[in-house]
């Protein structure tokens, strides 16, 4: 195999997109900035016990693993930067009132997590600590919103759900974990013959409310229709009511409900939100509430929180024109040197044409060029 | 053990020196930018043959590996990604002009490369592709000058050498590799004794150039009494004018010379540079030209370029203030929402008290808040 063949699904990202991708991972990180998110960069190894505590099988067979040959143990390669967050603020910062912070690093996985997707996505998000109350939420929605409006999303929609919702149905009902999960994919999958099979043997309400869940979804008369149909218990019922008051709360953007969307149910403990844009057939952001997150380090914050791959991103909006540059003689004369780093304190991007390559294409498309006229150094057009 | 606890050489960034790293990432790639670099992101992990072919043993040893489940092949983490870029050259962009390139990325060592380094240093670099003349070392010398200088490092001194000048000296003596890494390393030790040793049955020329080289370290007189000392051949001439060359070139700045210096010589093929600043023990700043290293990938372009870790640049410059912010209260009346959009349009980041925290720290030291006063939403110092 030739050396220069990558592996699948990792690939080079070339000039035009990387360009692309970095203008929009500082508008992200510009957006969150606005709102108050505090950077931090988790490295991307740790001790797979830090890692993958609490966070799920799913994310564990997601993970790079590799020996540590100064320890001798066990690291991994994050699949995912969020428990690595919420580490930073159970212990590092250890602050008493709210913690905004943000990240936008490479993640690692072993296999795509969608058809297509990268095994490198580059994923930003950001996630506040320390506020029990719907307006956390309603933060995070309304910044999540705004990254996609910076990053000129078109035809955005945000679909709605809340983990308490299946919780409460399924209790009272016995079930392990093999159990669980399989009543969970027939619910991910809407599949209502598997889901009847499955809770022959539930207590009528639980059953009845889960066969229900299959149909929930669609506009706001879902939740309506669910506060007639489902079991009522003070948890369905919260569930109910947050996810009416933050639809409320985005106002000009269309709001969808899905009570049977399941993902990352292991992980979220409230209402919980996907972002999709027209043309995008996958989620470009997903959040929520995971008010456990950081339990495992010793400090059960509530938590909310968002994130995307920027990768995604990228390919879900309309690519940005390059700016112009200018072109230059080479040379080693002072005043051309003055000139040119005169050019380019002012932002501009000035392309030396090096000796013997003045018919070499331009990448820049140089609309521009610096010229010796009447003894002094002008841009003039092309 | 802790689920907070890193591995050894590998840390959590925090929000101070994270805002700092990212301001220096914006400044480096903006002046790379203003050169007419061009960005690319090549992946973490490729294919190990595709990451080590001709890159040494030193480089392998950094290098963390892993299994590709999908494939079964041995994968690595890239510890350095000059030979990724020499890829993306040779075989992606496959141009026959200049093409410059620069990136900004995670970069993972198995080991730390010096006492108390991280693993996983944050590499930044430019290089340049397709010039064989001195143009392209200069280029590349004055855009790493003007990259520190953005950075704003304080008493920055060039280091110079030139990979030929040994080459040069051992081109008559018949040594195998391990013979030729020992010269090196006593070359590199500076250690005189040892040298003597090993050069005992080299001929009379290379044995007493290379016991010279040892000595010749210091400022422009280094170049002259070079030249009197070594023995003289075509290579050797042209190494010791290429210097004087760039060196004339860097007015204004400190230039030393140390032609025993040897890092990276299994890599380099001309001229190179080392860059220190005031207060630095280690070189924050490696570059020169290494014009075999497309070979792997099919295409022997000339290439100079350098690379900088900026985790190690943040710790050599002055921390930047931190921009201070506005307070608001927390509130969804659309009059309140608007003039906190609007102030963050304009680059401000304002931040919403929650309900409860009203009493919580400030950690944007906010010197401004929002209030409502007379009707209207307006800014006051705090």
């Amino acid at each position: 195999m030739s050396a220069w063949v990558l592996p699948d699904y990792i690939a080079d990202v070339l000039p035009s997109e990387a360009r692309h991708i970095e203008e929009l991972r500082r508008s992200l990180l510009d957006t969150a900035r606005g709102y108050g998110y505090e950077l931090v960069m988790p490295p991307l190894l740790e001790h797979l016990e830090s890692l993958l505590t609490g966070t799920g099988e799913a994310l564990d067979l997601q993970t790079f693993k590799l020996v540590d040959q100064l320890s001798g143990r066990m690291m991994g390669l994050r699949a995912d930067t969020t428990s690595q967050v919420a580490r930073i603020d159970a212990h590092l910062l250890n602050r008493s009132g709210v913690t905004r912070l943000c990240y936008c690093g490479p993640v690692l996985h072993t296999r795509p997590d969608r058809p297509h997707a990268t095994r490198e996505p580059l994923q930003f998000g950001a996630e506040i600590y320390g506020h029990a109350g719907l307006e956390a939420d309603l933060e995070i929605l309304l910044l999540s919103l705004d990254c996609l409006k910076a990053a000129q999303v078109q035809g955005v929609s945000v679909d709605m759900a809340d983990a308490r919702i299946v919780r409460s149905l399924l209790a009272d009902v016995p079930l392990d974990a093999a159990g669980s999960a399989r009543v969970h994919a027939a619910l991910a999958a809407k599949d209502a013959s598997e889901l009847a099979a499955l809770t022959k043997t539930f207590p009528a309400a639980s059953r009845e409310g889960l066969l229900a869940l299959v149909q929930l979804y669609g506009d706001e008369r879902v939740l309506i229709e669910a506060e007639k149909t489902l079991k009522p218990s003070p948890a369905l019922r919260e569930a109910l009511s947050n996810l009416k008051w933050l639809a409320n709360r985005l106002a000009g953007t269309h709001v969808t409900f899905d009570l049977a969307d399941l993902r990352g149910y292991a992980y979220y403990s409230g209402a919980r939100f996907a972002i999709y844009a027209q043309h995008a057939s996958a989620a470009l952001v997903r959040g929520g509430r995971y008010d456990e997150v950081g339990a495992v380090f010793g400090r059960n914050r509530p938590a909310v929180g968002f994130s995307l791959d920027v990768k995604q991103l990228v390919a879900a909006v309309a690519p940005r024109a390059l700016r112009a540059a200018i072109r230059a003689p080479w040379g080693d004369a002072p005043e051309l040197r003055a000139a040119i780093a005169a050019l380019r304190g002012r932002g501009e991007t000035v392309v030396c044409v090096l000796p013997g390559h003045e018919s070499g294409v331009d990448e820049f498309h140089c609309d521009r060029e610096l010229v010796h006229a009447a003894g002094q150094w002008i841009v003039q057009a092309i």
